[in-house]
């Protein structure tokens, strides 16, 4: 029997959360591994993050909104 | 030798980050017990939180600036 994927969390704030950071991050021209590295969060927890299946904690999403030069409160907004 | 306690985080950010929430849950006149019970955190987790031990992750936050009638980027803000 195949290895199972592990199952994505899809909690709809964290889909959210993530497509708003994949958007900011883009307007910036930047890539995800880019991001990644500026905000020292892991590559595949990065991609993690903007699929929407990662709960990350309050010292990733400062780091995040530091490297995208906004505010926290801006990575929960549309 | 006695047991050496866990050593508290104490990230300048999370101690921010809880000395808001505090302050937000005594203008509500909330016990924190009360807020943890709202927010569905854990009682001495949400202790952790208020004392900035704890790095807590984006769905606590959620919940907690629900409980708290706010914005998460109101938790951040002073």
């Amino acid at each position: 029997m195949p290895r199972q994927a592990r199952q994505p969390a899809k909690h709809p704030a964290l889909k959210r959360l993530g497509l708003r950071i994949r958007s900011l991050r883009e307007q910036r021209h930047l890539s995800q591994e880019a991001l990644a590295d500026t905000a020292k969060v892991g590559r595949s927890y990065m991609s993690g993050i903007e699929r929407g299946v990662r709960n990350c904690s309050t010292l990733h999403l400062l780091r995040l909104s530091k490297a995208l030069g906004v505010s926290v409160g801006d990575l929960f907004t549309n």
